[in-house]
């Protein structure tokens, strides 16, 4: 396999997702053996100031799906964000896995210099689809989903670093 | 800019170390503006059995350096691992860079089938270099960074999710 802008994306976004779908779905069986609120790790922060881990998994998935509709020119998915439970941010990973699954190489690949802007309220960023995807997509989305991992490790989910990795 | 194994390695692990660099000075900042002790953030552990931020640090520095020497058919730097500071984490990261940026794109341009084995007390992993780069050391990389920041925020270290991405 070569290393292309296709190539890069959707299969490691593909990739990092399942991976944390199995870890979403140790902690609802962690949270379900010990009879626990689901509640209490879902809006988990691990500072005040943080996102909980709902918004954690949902920013990881906006990111990856947003990053394969705009390198490929076609409208970003928008989600509602009104997970409440863990099968709720499952189903959420799965239908964004879905959505990666439907892009073709054509439709991704030489998109290095392809002008991408963001809006935010706090103002615009500019990028070429390289600086999108290697220097904000990819660092956001392991940043999101391994906070994501962090928080669960840190309320005693059993998870080790292979559930994070995965096997290549 | 276009997208190859060099562009996709050393240019992304300088800018994350770059990143982390500037984490772990506010973290030395804080400690030295509340007279902490630096070593209650240093040993720290979001869990009994996860690893303290001095390793979560090592370890991703030696992701970077290894992946560069390996794809580029060079022998791999040995540290010795005895940080006991914020210094001497950050020159940790200083001579990594150092070590990244001797590296000329045409050393590691083309690696993506070349074969990679690496070796652990738990067996062998055996990777093309694509393989090795995407699936193992950027996903590791930017796990223990992230971990490292996650540590500091949970301990009140005041950081936004920006000193971790950066600028493109």
């Amino acid at each position: 396999m070569s290393l292309t802008m296709y190539t890069a994306s959707v299969p490691a976004f593909v990739r990092l997702l399942g991976n944390l779908r199995g870890i979403l779905e140790k902690a609802a069986a962690h949270v379900e053996s010990r009879k626990l609120e689901p509640a209490a790790l879902i809006g988990f922060r691990l500072y005040p100031d943080m996102f909980p881990l709902v918004r954690q998994v949902q920013i990881a998935t906006d990111m990856v799906k947003g990053c394969a509709a705009r390198l490929a020119g076609v409208d970003v998915p928008r989600y509602e964000d009104s997970e409440t439970s863990f099968d709720d941010l499952i189903a959420r990973i799965d239908k964004t896995v879905a959505f990666l699954q439907g892009f073709k190489p054509g439709q991704i690949d030489g998109s290095e210099d392809k002008p991408i802007q963001l809006k935010s309220p706090r103002g615009e960023m500019n990028f070429t689809g390289l600086q999108y995807l290697q220097g904000f997509v990819l660092p956001n989305a392991y940043f999101h989903a391994t906070t994501a991992y962090n928080i669960l490790r840190h309320n005693g989910v059993e998870l080790g670093k292979q559930d994070f990795i995965g096997r290549p």
